[in-house]
């Protein structure tokens, strides 16, 4: 069984789970991925080799975890998490632990082993914003969960295993401490302003203009104005909206749009580098008590360089390119 | 000229160094140090590579920046912030920026080119600890300074671009936002508990015994309770010292010696993996406001496995390894 413990100095959970150990590495010392589409588990025709799917989108008339399929949402095989159990909450001598309830999903993005975001094509993307969406509504009716972490690791330095295109879903009893402490952040600026602290970064980004990448009327794309890794960027929606899954289809289309197109540029300018997207999403709250302070977006971590220890230990960084000049090389201006 | 960024959504600070980019990488795609001890600036012989040195132990009758010593302090020569100046904090339209003002040197170790601190004379130990010392209680003289990050990057996937063994001391005009962050914890620890919270961890550990690797009277090395990677080891002076420069001489070889032990059961269990070291200090305050709250320690991060963007993004680990199970391993007991 799966733990979380808390570390009493950073009053963060981290979680234990000895059953990742057990997990196949697919890539070579030299970082170069072993599995080809005949014996990749995420592949079509090799659905056998995951757990039964959650949710999928089929062509008519196909069964489930049977070939037919565009995107398949299935169980992560080694889970962070076990959805089986009670928390049962308790100290563990002077310490806090307590069992590793949560639910850990994989979205296997396309049947194409090796092709890129912005290879595919706009419904493709379309769709997996959709999943991350059907799926959030449907985690977030399990009372045990207190967030839902949906990010993707590109490539095998940003922490992939597996090359063929998917992106993870992780439900969590404990908020991670980021959003939490942005959260905090989110609601001191509320209370002093009267406004959302991220509604006003983006209309800054806006008139700015010099650390803006993209723009679509309902998303912007811009490097953010600190950002602890060269070339990292920010994906928000221009109006006010708390979390993912209130978003209508009809703007997750344009969104997939956008998103596309950034990683677009990320992989023209740095020729396709690994990265990682991260949701950063408002907690759950029955009386939604985060709408006004929290904003929803996406954070984009192309992996340029190596990040280790240090950055763990110090929470410190130090990035060797201001964001004016990355968005510059990210546009092809320079 | 360097600065200083703080993002406003964590209220951190991100040092923005451009002239880090001219950095050369001494090192390959696939990971191996290109340099020999005839280019390595960091030889005995190549002094005129490197800045002018700070301090040095030298043997009787040498120069300055010649041959002839055992231990160099020196600027780096891509330093990441800038001793000239002022810091000038000021707003910059929405957002908030200072001066990129601090020091940033190197500690090269030992002549040897490639002796690991495991390999070291006890004395060699001994020495580098010393020379922290110095450099630290120098700094904190310069009221710009609030805080003093010494660290060390041992390996390319943990952030060495050298392979010669150095180790680096940033002093910085900020406090890291992790340092703030546990200094609150410990600060309203003590304030519920009128004890140090470091010294009920360590009385815990040494009790619990089934995470203790390694104690000698006055210093204990352990994993800790909730170590975020698989072999994280925390090493901590048993009695309450705030700072690192408060040790006396001989408690400085006592700490040499578990030091080099710890990175011995490293080596010898993961076979010579890459690590950072970290110093926890506390920061500086005229009034020794922290005296009471915060026990300074090192923390040790064998880097097995590679962290990237997510860990960045959210702040959360997975970690496949309890600390009871590093523990035997390093020990050798299974």
């Amino acid at each position: 069984m799966p733990e979380l413990r808390k570390d009493p100095t950073s009053e963060t959970w981290v979680i234990f789970s000895p059953e990742r150990q057990r997990r196949p590495q697919f890539f070579t010392a030299h970082g170069e991925y072993t599995l080809t589409s005949a014996n990749c588990p995420f592949c079509e025709g090799n659905e056998d080799m995951t757990p039964p799917e959650i949710h999928s989108l089929r062509i008519a008339n196909t069964t489930h975890d049977k070939p037919g399929w565009k995107l398949r949402v299935i169980p992560n095989k080694y889970p962070a998490l076990k959805v089986e159990g009670l928390l049962d909450k308790r100290a563990d001598g002077f310490y806090d632990k307590m069992n590793g309830i949560g639910a850990h999903e994989v979205v296997i993005e396309t049947t194409s082993h090796t092709r890129g975001i912005d290879e595919m094509e706009e419904d493709t993307v379309y769709e997996i914003f959709l999943a991350f969406k059907h799926r959030i509504l449907d985690l977030k009716r399990d009372i045990r969960f207190r967030y839902i972490q949906v990010f993707k690791n590109h490539g095998i330095q940003a922490g992939a295993t597996i090359s063929h295109p998917h992106s993870q879903i992780v439900a969590l009893p404990v908020i991670p401490a980021r959003t939490t402490d942005r959260l905090e952040h989110a609601q001191s600026y509320f209370a002093k302003k009267e406004r959302c602290l991220f509604c006003d970064i983006v209309q800054h980004e806006i008139r700015f203009q010099q650390r803006l990448l993209l723009e679509n009327g309902e998303f912007i794309v811009f490097a953010p104005y600190a950002p602890r890794l060269p070339f990292e960027l920010s994906l928000y929606p221009v109006h006010h909206y708390a979390v993912f899954e209130e978003m209508e289809d009809a703007a997750l289309r344009k969104l997939a749009i956008i998103f596309r197109d950034a990683i677009g540029k990320i992989n023209k300018a740095l020729d396709h580098p690994p990265y990682n997207m991260i949701l950063h999403n408002a907690p759950f709250s029955k009386d939604n008590r985060y709408s006004e302070h929290f904003h929803w977006h996406i954070e984009l971590l192309p992996i340029i360089s190596g990040t280790g220890g240090f950055e763990i230990g110090t929470q410190s960084f130090i990035n060797p390119m201001l964001p004016e000049e990355s968005i510059k090389i990210l546009k092809n201006d320079k």
